[in-house]
């Protein structure tokens, strides 16, 4: 049906993460035998996307815990150090957090640790069928969507979220093609979108992030759907920089804008956009490759759309229209953070 | 004062042009001693700007009439390939016809070509520098300014059109520096903005296009400025892929947006937005320099912002807020094609 690839994978007791600087030239792997790998993996961006780099994390407190006392100081130091690799994903502090608690509740830490981490690996691929599920339907038939970032099997542990519901409704016909935003800087939609859904045999046509306001007003496009790094309990969205003017330029056309993203992307701790923290990454991101010599550059990793510009929330749950009746925080995601 | 370089200039009967390619690795000139040479030039985006590009076929009108007997059908034929090298700004057939009728008038078309080239060439420095006063007073003092795309002096026959009045308010104390989108595909905001603000001593942050939408939100930026390369009759401005987006996304924020451009710039046969003619590029522009092989690409160079989005269009005729009393097509600009 399709040719998906795994994001990551558990084998001989080391965690083989696909390398995502190296694609779309190379499909390589990373193999780490320490948390501290790990770590590393999640900083340098080897690997991406908010619920992958929570499983990755999870896979890194089972390494910690196959070398360390459980409890210790190194091991406390070493879940702290997984938890914060990066700032606004909160699917990681929640997934270390997780197997941290069954580790730490368990005889043998490292076999509880294992175990859970690869429950959280299962149900992270059961959550994005079923969200892409929910988000093929509300697509029309017959439409062409416009996708920022990369939302797809590389960025999750199963077919992805955005683009997981895109391949579904183009495997039901529904769906003619995707339009990718590049997103610099660092290129998520012209090196991995592009790459994926080559693969998985979605046509697929690529443009700067400046021409999507254009695209959005010429009435081509019939949804937008992305992902989400972490979401407040009023509904705000924090996720890759350039979702914010998508939503805006999707607003004014009157195209919908659709977030999909698991439960556990849901942050009930933070009350609003406000109070999301935003990345600021290096910036010889956005200085290369063509950048004047001595140029300083401002090159904030994430954005924030406000819950008023998001048409619905698509999780595993099913699908959430703003206002929110109830809350977005009452969900199972919150329970089991809880 | 500054460090102004000089887009172009006209020696021993040949037209030297700063290659803006090569920029910001090196300063170097493509030399064209034929019309054919300066029409290349303008495809291949040797020289770009919509008023340098105006000048550029001005003075491949000289060169034509240096070569081809005025009239005759060889000179139709190069007139109109000058004319039509690029689709959208209208300055660059404005600029052709008038140096054309003024060949055609002439017992010596060649000598009259030249005078009226230099005319042009003198007047377009003039009207930045009155642009660019006009445009200075409109920024607050103690402000950071936000562009797109470049402005400067190597887009014009003078010191620039938005980063002209941006120069002028700087040298004035009033701007502090600059936020300058990059400006994908080409990057003009990150080769030639930031170089030209690095050579003029303007402080220069370089950020990713979708990094504007938060920038404007974040309440650090106190007005934009660009420029235009086609204005209809009715205010709306066509100019670089990516303007629209910070147009809204200014509009929502409450921060002025501006646009400076010469009267020449106004296109009074074209009624509205909708009748601008969108030039689209090479894939292979969005594609490098790391798309995943095989995608296909969507490349518009250009976009239109509605003028209602636009706080006040800034001429050498002086500053119009919108809604336009009058119609913009009654400016001097108009009168001279007329």
């Amino acid at each position: 049906m399709s040719a998906q690839v795994q994001s990551m994978h558990w084998r001989d007791g080391r965690l083989h993460l696909v390398d995502q600087r190296a694609l779309p030239g190379r499909l390589e792997h990373v193999v780490c035998s320490s948390w501290q790998q790990v770590r590393e993996a999640i900083c340098s961006l080897a690997v991406r996307g908010a619920p992958a780099i929570g499983l990755a994390g999870a896979y890194g407190v089972v390494l910690a815990a196959q070398r360390l006392a459980v409890p210790s100081s190194a091991w406390t130091e070493a879940v702290q150090a997984l938890r914060t690799a990066r700032p606004t994903a909160v699917d990681l502090s929640w997934a270390v957090q997780r197997v941290a608690r069954d580790a730490e509740a368990a005889t043998n830490p490292a076999e509880a640790a294992l175990r859970t981490a690869m429950f959280l690996h299962r149900q992270d691929a059961e959550r994005c069928a079923r969200i892409a599920k929910f988000g093929a339907e509300l697509i029309p038939a017959g439409s062409w969507v416009l996708t920022h970032c990369h939302t797809g099997a590389l960025a999750t542990g199963g077919e992805g979220t955005a683009l997981g519901a895109i391949a579904a409704a183009h495997r039901a016909g529904r769906v003619l093609g995707v339009y990718a935003d590049e997103t610099r800087p660092l290129w998520q939609g012209a090196r991995l979108t592009a790459w994926e859904c080559g693969r998985r045999g979605i046509p697929c046509r690529l443009l700067v992030d400046g021409a999507a306001g254009g695209l959005l007003a010429s009435g081509r496009v019939a949804a937008v759907l992305v992902g989400a790094d972490r979401i407040a309990a009023n509904g705000d969205i924090a996720n890759k920089v350039g979702t914010y003017p998508v939503a805006v330029l999707a607003a004014r056309s009157g195209v919908p804008f659709y977030v999909l993203a698991p439960e556990s992307t849901i942050d009930s701790g933070l009350p609003s956009g406000a109070d999301l923290p935003i990345e600021e990454r290096p910036g010889g991101e956005v200085l290369s490759p063509v950048a004047a010599p001595g140029t300083e550059a401002y090159n904030p990793a994430f954005d924030v759309t406000p819950a008023e510009l998001v048409t619905a929330l698509v999780t595993e749950g099913g699908v959430l229209r703003w206002p929110y009746a109830f809350g977005i925080s009452a969900g199972r995601g919150a329970t089991e953070r809880a």
